[in-house]
């Protein structure tokens, strides 16, 4: 049985590695981090877990936890998970990192988006970028430090990667349109995430500046051999609770059929259970994905004016967050994994 | 492993159950039925089943499905199951109707409420009203047909139960007004029910008609030893998906406090999983039950009026349909009542 | 042209008074006061009114808005009016207090269901309680303060008032089940009003102990000539921006035909442009009335327990608050009292 | 008094139409035409309408319907306003066709997207493309038709056209990526479109198809000079009643600053009242127009890939239906363009 401390699990992404984790047969929770309800039962912070969970809140200190389990999952904003690591934690323990301390290679880049200095760089190269479609020979028992991807990261990267990586699509013409729900906003009480706000309303955000934009495009760099690559990356918020679509347009780089298209993306992922690319002028849709670990992929090819539109679905707390964090656990013990990961989308 | 027929698969009830026997380690569907969708791949009707489910929709042809299977799941409108099931049928396999065919004792009471002639009244005597909780003891490898409850009944004698069989509310006096996501209404092509008709509004329907009413007054009138029992039920349609809010009031039969009503409850519910009795003054939340079977109770106590509010939560789509009628089923096959269905519930 | 200071304007009832002066002809806003958002463009607050407002928001200094305008609406938490009104502001203008601090006529009453001491007892008397339906020849040019009324209490009483007036129902067995829109929360920044926490949820609150109980007791008790009438009233919150529905339950104090009952509600209602009588089995619902001033009602006689369930519908910021709000200056200033109010509802 | 006929008056379009001109000072209803609700009360359809309308629905005749009025709307599916029209109907009577049979110049482009052949192609050239911030000077009293812009289509010319007219961006570059509210779809029963089919999901549709690509095409065709301008426009369902939010991209034409960018905005919008090009940094959200005749317009330079990212926001039943008629009948009576049309947006 693994070990498991969460720090930040508080959060919604925190209440749905639990939630998760609760179903996995192989792991056990045994500390819940939480700067902000500290001594409060869980179960009182979330009362889906009322009878589920008897525990009680902890702090956030990695030193202690680091002693008592066999990984730590950070839920948490970025800064604190570089801010707490040092060698002592990880002799002790593994780290699934779902903030943005250990995504980026390039540490310049992370202080520039993130307008914060990063404590721990020597730990970055060290780090795996836990895309594990992509970068699973790397998630290892030996591995330390994973780098949990962003939401909309893990959305565009799995929608776009097949088609860079096999030159499809000239990367350098990337429009990235990402639709959120709203959970990816997190649960600070804020005014613009009230109800009536985020109610019958849509809106860009961040536009042009998106901290996830470095992130995938140093993914898709690797895909195509470029680190200058530059692509336009615009997330919206959705009236709804959970859910990323991506809708990516390039343009092509050479003639092709569907089937050609087709065919590059059942190389990549016709193995992979967690992402499912749909048959024929099928769009993928947030509702048929929700709850679950699944990724949802189609595309139309656009001969009028000779692009490729790509579309992505997943829920961005599973796939684009816990899911993916338990996908990285199992990995890094050697379990299947897909364990605890099965549960169909649920509907409607 | 039990092989399971759907009748009405393509219904909402009908795809949760498919979702809950996925994840069931003892059951397999073998019978995907659909009126509307024969010969159609199951996972083009519900997409979240791509590469989950292969199976093609098969008719609703009872009589040869009992010689397929173990158990027959009927999640259609009421009067099919009663018109298709006879005595060849129940000696090959048991039903779980999910329908109202079989719940109400009194025929005539079935006829006047649903404006429908029973077409086997031969078998409701028989029939097990599969309310785990009350009826547990009468669901058992013997039980041919269990008449699996409504949503709203669920909700509402549950909540209710144990005040009216210790006696501590005048059970003349009972209003249920209750509240439910639009799930409940089906995945009928009505205007009615259109995103921009739901959306953004409520409403009360079916006011002092609706036809759970007498199926809580039978249950109810059992609980209290009254075959007289009439109450009140309001049934209202709230702009969600999921999720059945009752809330149910009556004149206190004699002076209680807290801790006397709190221990009746425990008396009842303490041993059983699926029944969450919250601590004082937390009331039900649907959002804390979406997913998941469990049902939430929670009462206040109203000195100024010497009434008792009475709150119960549950998904209408488990345990309020789908999920009880796996409860039942595990019942029926001696499996542990909670195989399959310990999915803690999703949040947000 | 009347000159018209808000103080509040940035809550949401503040910005659809903003809404409504807008489109009023004979009334003109000359002061935005804002304790939040001090010395900021208000339509950089609330951007539906860019380029139609251009003011900067003031402070809520009433004694010198007194000085500049005719009138003032309060739209602030209960307190605040209290605190701040005195002989001189009287004397220089009217006031609409949107708050609670003047609907209760008992002191006491306010003192112990709002925890606050009241400041201003001594014009408790002289405030005319705005429910104009009702109240209309109270609200003239010499009135000075009207103590608007509150959303949930303006529906309820409404939906009540001939019912109990005329003795069609026993007033010791009312209980009112009431479903409110989010807005009526509130743009204050908490956690339980995030998009995530409503959004696909439904719960109770305030059960036994919501502040409308009394203010509601306190009217009906007027229309049967009793002081201590005592009711159930218990509000839920509902995934929606607006609207308010009200159930309300009651036991017929004689045997009455819908004709009879429909008499004594065209008896009140039928010359009142505001109130919509609905026809036989239509039930209101809360989008039919959306962005209007409008109330809807409707009822069932429920024979088999000798009760009548009655639904009034309204939108909880028009009629439930800056609707009414106007319609009660529209009073003050001997104005037709529909000026600015006729907008048909908006749907959907 | 204009005497205003509707023709698809129980459509979400036509039910705008009849709100907005309730409010019109100078026009009057006096036929509502239904294919559906013949004979039936307009407020039993539409019970917002309740004591506002007392009209029965008519049928859609046309040749009668000009003889009684001065303007027909024609809110109806394509093809039906093509089969009807005729040149007795025209020397009777206006139209203004909220479908989109004359929209396009161009009949084979018509008859290819909508697979309709094209009814009266002789009135193609006649009729004036009803977008008034563009075409204003040819909508007059001479004018007989109007053909009135597309939702999708009035929210992306308008973002869009200054920028192509000006040579700021490169036209062949453009991607439109367009989000929608749901009321777009119409009140037909149709599966999709159910309440839990839409709540909590987004997704594309048409992608590479839909019919408003050309519409596009062909205006901003003629803002560039460019008789075969080629775009991608990806249309995508939102669980919102209302709005549209247009995000559209396209290379620069040349080194542009913010103040550049923004002098061809306001040299093209500063004097229109319904367009409001925001402030610098604020993206459009539907929420801040809804219900309104306003068009919102943001803009940001993304110097990295050296592109433009425009956006553009409406009600879709207001200035992308009804609102937008209601602007053109007013052109073509010689009234006050606003004249009906100055609500302001209503929110939340």
């Amino acid at each position: 049985m693994i070990k498991v401390g969460i720090i930040g699990a508080t959060g919604y992404a925190g209440n749905e590695l639990v939630r998760l984790l609760l179903g996995h047969k192989d792991a056990e929770i045994v500390w819940y981090g939480s700067r902000s309800y500290i001594d409060q039962k869980y179960a009182d912070v979330y009362r889906n877990m009322f009878q589920l969970v008897d525990a009680v809140c902890m702090d956030d200190n990695m030193d202690e936890l680091a002693k008592q389990v066999d990984v730590i999952f950070t839920a948490t904003p970025q800064g604190l998970c570089a801010s707490l690591v040092n060698e002592e934690i990880l002799s002790n323990t593994k780290i699934v990192d779902l903030s943005a301390d250990f995504r980026l290679k390039d540490v310049s880049i992370y202080e520039q988006w993130y307008k914060l200095e990063h404590k721990a760089p020597q730990y970055i190269d060290e780090a795996v970028y836990g895309l594990c479609e992509i970068n699973r020979n790397q998630i290892t028992k030996k591995t330390r430090i994973v780098a949990n991807p962003g939401c909309y990261t893990t959305t565009s990267i799995l929608t776009l990667y097949p088609m860079v990586k096999e030159g499809l699509i000239d990367p350098d013409t990337i429009i990235i349109d990402a639709k959120s729900g709203t959970s990816g906003a997190g649960r600070g009480a804020k005014v613009a995430n009230l109800f009536c706000e985020v109610n019958e309303s849509m809106k860009a955000y961040g536009v042009g500046t998106h901290r996830h934009t470095p992130e995938i495009e140093e993914q898709l760099g690797y895909a195509c051999g470029r680190n200058d690559l530059k692509l336009i990356f615009t997330p919206h918020l959705v009236p709804m609770n959970r859910g990323i679509l991506v809708t990516a347009y390039a343009n092509l780089a050479k003639d092709v059929t569907y089937e050609e298209v087709k065919a590059v993306y059942d190389k990549y992922y016709k193995e992979e259970t967690f992402v499912r690319v749909l048959e024929r002028d099928v769009c993928p849709e947030t509702r048929w994905v929700e709850g679950s670990n699944f990724v949802d992929i189609g595309f139309k090819i656009e001969p009028r004016t000779h692009r490729l539109i790509m579309m992505g679905a997943l829920d961005n707390l599973v796939k684009g967050a816990a899911g993916q964090a338990v996908q990285n656990m199992n990995l890094l013990f050697g379990l299947p994994e897909t364990e605890g990961l099965m549960a169909a989308p649920m509907f409607p």
